[in-house]
């Protein structure tokens, strides 16, 4: 059968999702723990590759297995070996060719900055300190710019290796709640750094280094260096994926 | 002069507050990086001394300097070295004879719980994972009880040294935010471990192990045995001391 687990991480000790040679990463923890409890040599997909240090509620990772297990009883059977700092939060049975990466979703990521003059070590790994003052009502304007179907060359890392740059964002906000300004984004897919590229940009526009009204001239750039920072990635994290068809 | 700080801290690496020889503390690394920043020897004497692993937000530090930095410029010099679980959020000259063990001051703690079916990764080094029921109705009603001026002998640690077990707690109550279930704490000072046992003893009661009507039968009965367990250190943060004389 094919399983479909949704996980989430802290992904602080992690060199990001995908497995790499140079550091430990969630998909080859998953691999080990899932390959331990079967017996069986398991691989997972995942739905969403973040990026070292990046955190996430609820990724996907796909796998198959000759298990008997019922498929729902699996979060809480491996949950048994994995690290504190990751976590099954959900188990179940999907059709054999169901792929995460090949169905549409919505993805919703946060972006967290702890926005008062001294940083809060209890807050330190999950969001990004800055001191400075930041305009919640400009970072809002700019947000909705970047509203709608867009070629986000701009917004992506140069390193991203994609056919295309098109992506549609359905929601781009930004709320101060308590000491912390928090930039939610939603859309149907996002390119390499794109999302701490954006929390990058709207830093710079809250804090008066750019205007809300550079943004249109930002994405028809088509040209990284327009843009502001890729911010760092304690601050991110991948919040759901909700999927049309399943 | 001497210098007040206010100090707050992930408690997750350090064996506590106070000096002692089987780990790190937060008072041995502060005395290591004041000492480093004045190039003399310098000893900080605390307010609270937390557990190890238990956080703090309002932490209080004094120590004597021969130093001519102006005082309120002390906590961005220390910050500068200081490892980032440790922050000096506040620092001012207080009078000589000035101590904060020795004033009469109004301790905040809270206690969270994060009361789901899964653990949150992101939230486990600050909250106890507990994921039965609770009902905060019945927990309120027994944290009550726990108001006022008691001797808490049922609600220390067997290892506590003090001349008088009794206390006054201003407030105790519980409340739900999202997921997480927060009891807080506020008196005028608490015995070892006194916070963790409420803790423990109000879980049990949310979860229908105890009667809210039991509260004044084990305050009366004097005897550790008859409350909860010491719920785990991770969930307990020190909030504020807010001194009454000053």
């Amino acid at each position: 059968m094919r399983v479909k687990l949704t996980v989430a991480y802290d992904g602080t000790a992690y060199c990001g999702w995908q497995i790499q040679p140079n550091g430990i990463t969630i998909e080859e923890v998953l691999n080990r723990e899932l390959s331990a409890l079967f017996k069986e040599d398991i691989k997972v997909s995942g739905g969403s590759r973040t990026d070292s240090g990046v955190h996430a509620l609820g990724n996907v990772a796909v796998f198959d297995t000759s298990s008997k297990m019922p498929a729902e009883k699996i979060a809480l059977a491996v949950n048994q070996s994995l690290p504190d700092d990751i976590r099954v939060v959900k188990s179940e049975e999907v059709a054999s060719d169901y792929h995460p990466r090949y169905v549409k979703c919505t993805k919703t990521y946060e972006y967290r900055i702890l926005n008062t003059k001294i940083n809060n070590p209890m807050k330190r790994l999950y969001a990004y300190h800055y001191h400075y003052d930041l305009d919640i009502e400009k970072m809002n304007r700019a947000a909705k710019y970047l509203e709608g179907e867009h070629d986000f060359t701009s917004f992506a890392s140069i390193h991203s290796q994609v056919n295309s740059f098109t992506r549609t964002i359905y929601e781009c906000s930004v709320s101060r709640k308590e000491d912390e300004v928090i930039i939610t984004v939603s859309g149907d897919g996002f390119l390499y750094n794109m999302v701490r590229i954006i929390a990058g940009t709207l830093i710079q526009v809250g804090s008066g280094l750019k205007d809300p009204d550079d943004i249109p001239r930002i994405l028809s750039a088509l040209d990284r260096e327009q843009a502001g920072p890729t911010a760092p990635p304690q601050g991110l994290t991948l919040i759901s994926r909700v999927e049309e068809y399943l």
